[in-house]
């Protein structure tokens, strides 16, 4: 069965959509750490992020790069962190979390409930960023 | 002045160096989250990972993962996990952690403080892996 974000990928799961080519896609999480935390995700399925082949390895960062200067556009912050982690949906995600101190990354705190409209608002500032 | 980072790739600080290639390095942190945590850096001198050039971000991943796959012969896991956050050294570095859990990732909690004698060894048996 197609992974979640397989799903997503495919349009058949609506997303607050940040970015986009030929090998990725971005995101918004819909449970952020931080206003602005984003995901990137290879269209191609494959569970663990250093299982991915060579050539989406080489491209996935310089795609995350764009996405992450429109991102901080938008939310001003220090810089852009990055996390993977994985163990929660078996398709290769990259974490982008705007950051100006360590607990910003921190995945054990209680994580941010924006609304629907928050978030689409959100992802078109950032898409025009 | 070059950042601690610069001068370990220099040679003038050592470390327990577990790969090299042309553009980077990747040597065993010193206060680890787990056994096995490594520090893959650049050689430029970039503080924010985003502002490195393209040609490096598109192969600090692809020098990574054959990294990643020495760690995990030597240290079993589920995976290897990778953070970047980088408000401690102005110069860009990625962290790869042996994963099991959520919390293997987690930066709040106390490092661990192997010798260097114990580094030394494990920093040999991924070199060899």
């Amino acid at each position: 069965m197609a992974s979640l974000f397989s799903r997503i990928a495919k349009g058949e799961i609506p997303c607050h959509k940040v970015g986009e080519d030929d090998g990725f896609l971005a995101f918004l999480d819909i449970a952020p750490l931080r206003q602005g935390h984003t995901l990137v995700i290879p269209k191609l399925e494959v569970d663990r992020f250093f299982d991915l082949p060579h050539d989406l390895l080489a491209a996935i960062m310089p795609f995350a790069q764009e996405v992450a200067r429109r991102i901080q556009r938008v939310v001003p912050c220090d810089r852009i962190g990055v996390s993977v982690i994985g163990l929660e949906v078996p398709h290769a995600h990259v974490h982008l979390i705007p950051l100006d101190r360590m607990s910003d990354m921190d995945f054990t705190r209680p994580k941010l409930a924006p609304s629907n409209e928050e978030l689409a608002a959100l992802a078109e500032r950032i898409r025009n960023a």
